[in-house]
């Protein structure tokens, strides 16, 4: 299963392709509108206020309701058109962006909003992923993320019953109080802070991951990684582990339900790269939005320094709606792992 | 470029294929020998006393000492044959071990030293990142990885001159002291520890890594983590990140020497995913080892609870032999992104 | 460069992505419209009665006139929605066409004019092919395509002048002439014919394609038996070295204007599947068009044996609108090889 | 399924990796040396007589005589070294051979008996074919090649049961004798002879090969192309449908023993790209050897135009030994399909 995607974020449109998806699967639209929403700005406090109502149109892959085996292209076009108040940022490039590294590689960018390297392309990751879902689903397969660490505050608890009607996909009642709290001070401030995303995959079968270069844990961590504003992750106990022994950070395994599963889980439901039955589970960290309106240093296309300010709006952070950005990564690998497990033996053994 | 390797512990023999490396690249023997010695058991304190001297033969690709830009074959005859103490292996699943994971993939297993999951496969990627680094080095790129954190000891300062005659790896004397008299304790308790190596690559220019799917972070994320035992990896500032804000934790671009490059580096040299001109830097957490001569609960192919206790040899820590391996995934991605680099624009451009 | 399709022919949209483009590239949007017209069916005698525009629509990777080095996705909505005309196709499988083959392979299909397997995808292939011509052309390369036989008759000389004024894309007045008076009998006996397409490459420099499995005609032979109703493919002398000896089927080296090139040109300037520098020659066979109104059997999805008659329209010859496509998956193999011989070996040899 | 191969002709050794083999299967050894022994000059008369045993060794992947799923290294170490002879071939390219083009795209190259270029990689070819024959017996699926076209002379029966008994591998007692006869005056005159092998792929299921660029006879076509000294292929009819009409060219489904299958079988077992369930048929042209000992015209690296003479021994013809190589190609074409069409639709379905 392969995701290709593309555009910029004042291009025409932001879109992809999605090919390899078994035929035969119904395809819930409802859900991916609803996987949209949960990505979108308009839907969580202390955001952008970009607001585009992402509308998702499917262009092939799918007759009578079920995915057809065929590529499934779809298209979301972009609504809110404002070249000119980026046109000052036609000749520097600016600070934490990737603004330079483009210019660099390419000698040419789309410098409108970040053009590629926008955050809007992950709308494409979002409907790519909601249909991975649908997949794993069917398989009993379910991803959850949430944040557990937002401007410094982290929740200790996992409350997965308050997660429903959490405002910030934080799954503790007391400590999403204590960072809206924060939030309100960090935005007076015109700052924005990072966080933590954690992720747990339940009913994962004993299995998926290849061997070397393609464990679970290498395809998750590059998949995540590829998200905007990602710059860490750790399975299990994760860097936790610095501090531990053998003797105190292993899994064993035992048979509950009549089904092999490991009586501790340090590892994070992965082992030697291939899942163990057990709930997987992995932490993301997330960079503070770079955007923010506060004086920086800077470089001119002609390599001369200069300084600048951010405009207005931005994002005071966007971890709740990463959430769903996060989700969608892990289920495409999850989804492409489950495939490739089919045909890791023999059909009759 | 990509390497393809094969091999399981008590097999024949351990190799790969190297493609795609460009023709006419000197072809230092000596280096590759000498990093292979960094990796192999002998050169370090309390690592496995698994004697076995790694000598690597080179089957094809190299004529007169130049790469041929062919694919370059090498292999690792096993000389070390011991399946008889595995024997008592071939009906359980080791605890914290990959044994289950493929029993439940493939139905069948090399129960040999764990076969293909042993980290004796981590010879083809020494051999195949020294070519890398050939590679690099003649471009003026430099990778190098040591240990920043081993069984709860974390080294402040980073004094690279030390780093040279360093045994364990530590670019700190008197971290490196106490971490050898905390070894001495992990090691008579019969017990392992883990710990976090550090990776800093100089000189990388500007422009390296790709827009989305494929960020430098995603693809040295995925080569790091499909080192056997790295549970997590944080790029610049990482996990830190949870607790800075948009206002402490930018990176401004400046011109230093007349060429682009940032201020500060909380970004590890990368992004938006694409390398920035300044040093890349990232950390890399390994669990302690879990093979340790500890009783341990488990199960059986016949999904059978039951104890066993490992034999007796194992590694107390790797760490110090593992930052060749780090070293060597990072140097093969670089190597890979400086030639997809070479495409991104027109020549004339 | 990779070229990603979608679209069914009577679902919403056909299209595709282009990665890989270099960035800095002049899209010439004229030129790609008449490539798209050189397709259509309005363009040529004896074609399908369908009459659809075929309106190219860029949605990423192209700023300001010239490629960013992003994905280039375009789409061409289809206009023309006929399904009540395919019903009665919905239970049986027409004889020499797709249908059972995907209903065997995924349990569902698009009935609906043929689905994915109509030869309206290939509107996908002449666009990535027009962007893989601009590279070409930026680089002096050419690709030509033009017909050598039809309902049984061949052409014996190549009047390249005369071919800019054909109609059938016949490069010679006289055959011209005598398969337009053959194809009046073939299109009132409501059949259709088969014929050859021959293809010169020129100005290829030498040393694209690959040693092994990727050598050039591999590649290209790949990409041309990848459209719709191409049944063989034969490079240089082709099938006749079958009547040939090695006395009288080599090419010698010679220099010619200070270039090294071949004397005689046997092999279609391809040897060792890397290109001489010599023109590129080989030729494709098409079959008749399947869909002719005459009585077929057939079975049904329930495994029953039926009788049907197509409907009326039909092409009674898709080939001298078949060479655009030709000529496109020609350009974008080559266009990939061109890249990929850039990091062949070190830059500075 | 995929096959990596290494190897130049006089260089230590050649071999390969052969991933994405399932678990489970049983490896009969005695198979892989029969089929290795096919290809061996020493098994045809009118051979180059180099003659080493080929004696295969695999390194890794196998399992108590069964395939562990994992990477299935092997290699065939050279062992006749002749370098001195090909001295004189240092500062030459050799007419119709790839030597130029190497040069030309490497800057370097291994002069030394062809080197990559070689008809010795193809002994890779073979053990890993030979491998996805096992994979395809195991689900009733034959390949078959053979000779039906040799120095100008064609059979025209296909007699099966003589074929195992010809020593040119031609289906027909009566043609084998002719070409026997025109061999003897070929070989006198110090020529070479091209011809066409034609192959039967039986048992294969309806629904092997994919709707768009990997249709069955795309990929066929360049896994066969990849050959060296093969020019062209024709699937079914091939070029002689350029002499027919969609009347007389068409194929019907019909139900045989309760399957579904075609009653003519023009287009040679695939329409559209994907397996009807009939036999797959097509033919492959080889030009004569290249290499035979007469004066020809080159160039020397230095562009100065030369004569030379190529040096004594050579093969008259290898398509009898070729027949391996284009069944082992075919087998691991139709291996991989019908691993990637377990994952087409939905297991439930």
């Amino acid at each position: 299963m392969r995701l290709t995607t593309f555009g910029e974020s004042h291009g025409r449109a932001v879109g992809g392709i999605l090919e390899g998806l078994p035929a035969g699967l119904e395809i819930d639209f409802g859900f991916v509108e609803q996987e949209l929403k949960r990505r979108n700005p308009s839907s969580v406090p202390y955001a952008t206020p970009r607001h585009e109502p992402d509308e998702v149109e499917f262009l092939s892959g799918i007759f009578e309701g079920k995915s057809l085996g065929m590529p499934i292209a779809f298209v979301v076009y972009n609504k809110e058109h404002a070249p000119e108040e980026y046109e000052n940022l036609k000749n520097i490039f600016r600070a934490s962006h990737a603004d330079y590294g483009y210019w660099a590689k390419y000698g040419i960018r789309d410098y409108r909003g970040g053009g590629r390297a926008s955050a809007r392309e992950t709308v494409s990751r979002v409907v790519g992923g909601a249909l991975a879902k649908l997949l794993l689903r069917n398989s009993g397969i379910s991803v959850l993320s949430y944040v557990v660490s937002l401007c410094g505050i982290s929740c200790e608890t996992r409350d997965y019953d308050y997660l429903e009607q959490s405002v910030l996909n934080i799954p503790d009642a007391a400590t999403e109080r204590k960072v809206m709290e924060k939030l309100k001070t960090v935005s007076a401030g015109k700052d924005s802070c990072g966080g933590v995303i954690e992720t747990v995959c339940r009913n994962v079968p004993a299995g998926l991951g290849e061997p070397v270069f393609d464990k679970l844990e290498a395809c998750l961590a590059k998949a995540v990684l590829s998200i905007p504003a990602v710059k860490g992750i750790e399975f299990g106990d994760g860097f936790g582990f610095a501090h531990l022994y053998g003797s105190n950070a292993y899994d064993e395994f035992v048979v509950k339900n009549g089904k092999v599963t490991t009586a501790q889980n340090h590892n994070g439901g992965i082992i030697g790269g291939i899942s163990t039955g057990n709930e997987i589970i992995f932490r993301t960290v997330f960079k503070p939005v770079s955007t923010i309106p506060q004086k920086r240093k800077t470089v001119t296309v002609d390599n001369k320094e200069t300084i600048y300010i951010p405009s207005g709006r931005h994002d005071v952070t966007f971890l709740p709606r990463a959430t769903v950005i996060v989700e969608s990564m892990t289920a495409l690998v999850l989804a492409d792992m489950l495939l490739r497990n089919r045909i890791a033996k023999l059909p009759d053994r």
